[in-house]
């Protein structure tokens, strides 16, 4: 599939399979291969601050890891179950307009010891960072230890 | 006021001052002065494999520190701002029901150290830990630093 195919299918696949994301306007916005931007507004994830609530930055940054394994697995080929382990956000700056989280792909050697994991015993892990930017700085920083579990 | 009385203001303060809070089905279940208990319903927060989406987890965990720390504040009659600076989750089990978050205040020297500075300095940190529990075993062991800015 080409990049713009994958991410309407990742887009269709938040919807159907994560209904909040609907409610948290969540938007697959860029795709190119090695970076997964999604977006989202600040009018539904606002806080008493007038800025993003931590609960919804967390959970697109989240998305933005899970995204982008289940966008690895898809260009390989490869049907599974993706799941996060442990994550941690650190939460640097006010978010107070819409906005982005940004996960790219860990080096390739790193990509192909997970894939070569989930291909020989069915399950392996990626330890993923995906920021949330503020203007040009990282207004949260997060990461995340996701686990993929291939169908048999 | 009363815990019952303090309950019932920390729920009116989510669902004005973080909307989405209604989308999650956020309730303050529970308060005796000790511990904090939010509670969600499974079914706007599911996920993929029809157990409750990380997002939503990490976000009832983040608030039940949020609500503990706002409850202390108004029971020592403070009036102030609380954000989270940073928080780690570990996602143990999958979680396949409603779900609870829990909150217990932290031993009381450190309560009495974070008011203290809260007093002298107009701001102070407060680390707590919540837990999301499947049946009597942790499914989701959080825990985060909370900074509580005086109003002036």
């Amino acid at each position: 599939m080409a990049e713009v195919d994958l991410s309407q299918a990742l887009q269709a696949t938040f919807e159907h399979e994560i209904p909040i994301t609907r409610q948290i306007g969540l938007e697959v916005a860029a795709y190119d291969g090695a970076t997964l931007v999604l977006r989202a507004p600040l009018v539904p994830n606002v806080n008493h601050k007038s800025t993003a609530f931590a609960g919804s930055l967390n959970a697109v940054a989240t998305l933005a890891g899970w995204g982008l394994v289940w966008l690895l697995l898809r260009e390989r080929g490869l049907r599974g179950t993706i799941v996060i382990h442990e994550s941690s956000s650190q939460y640097r700056l006010p978010v107070r307009d819409d906005f982005q989280a940004i996960c790219s792909m860990p080096d390739a050697r790193q990509v192909e010891t997970f894939i070569a994991a989930l291909r020989r015993r069915g399950k392996a892990r990626l330890a993923l960072s995906a920021n949330i930017l503020d203007g040009d700085r990282v207004a949260v920083a997060f990461s995340g230890s996701y686990v993929a579990f291939l169908d048999r």
